[in-house]
């Protein structure tokens, strides 16, 4: 396990703060054309930036005047000179305009990620929560 | 995305053969000592050697005398000389003693390795299915 390339740590900075600038754009920003996503959320695969930019929209869309913050922490990476991970816990909270916490979740997070120039681009990103044995996502916070 | 290293087709049909037989020692031989291992099932995060044994035994020990018929498809592979990643649909069927199917689900999934002499190795693995608008898994083959 290689010491944690800061520039990997720079993606989660840049992902929290499109998720709360709600930017579409600086948010697929992050992910290479045809990334290949498996979400915690309803379809099985999204395959490529136009059915991403889709599932981004509509979740952006959705959250009206709250805002979301983004947390990753437990975070553990191996970084080689072409080719990166990145595995962690992702919290999400939902935050109303006068800045009070409504509710949150938490999701496990892996990136898989290349060099774009002096940056890594997301080449894969599957997040997900366990299920329990009634079959329903956990989804609290530990 | 790099033609895929026929060394990590192996690695699926090893993990195939492993379930087939429930060789406990077979399977965590294919994982790092420290994997950190994202399950669909029950544990937010499983860190290490020890927590994935004691899992994959009472999976195994749960199955009484049907077994696991393991099939990989839609393989999305990415290898560098130290690093690589590969993500799939993966079946897993429950076989009578007679051989008749009788019941399956998929999962997502997501490997990370390392090279290990001749081979790959595991470092990380996530699996999951996406949650419906119910919180409930959605588990069936598509």
């Amino acid at each position: 396990m290689s010491a944690t390339d800061p520039r990997l740590l720079q993606i989660c900075e840049n992902y929290t703060r499109a998720v709360l600038e709600k930017s579409v754009d600086r948010f697929l920003g992050l992910y290479h054309p045809t990334v290949r996503v498996f979400d915690t959320w309803g379809t099985w695969s999204c395959e490529g930036e136009p059915a991403r930019r889709k599932v981004v929209e509509q979740w952006f869309g959705s959250l009206g005047e709250e805002r979301v913050a983004v947390t990753f922490d437990r975070i553990q990476t191996t970084a080689t000179n072409d080719l990166a991970s990145l595995t962690a816990r992702v919290v999400y909270a939902a935050i109303s305009p006068s800045g009070a916490e409504l509710r949150s979740m938490q999701n496990r997070l892996t990136w898989v990620l290349k060099p774009d120039g002096d940056a890594w681009i997301i080449i894969h990103e599957h997040t997900s929560v366990p299920l329990g044995s009634d079959l329903k996502g956990l989804l609290a916070r530990e």
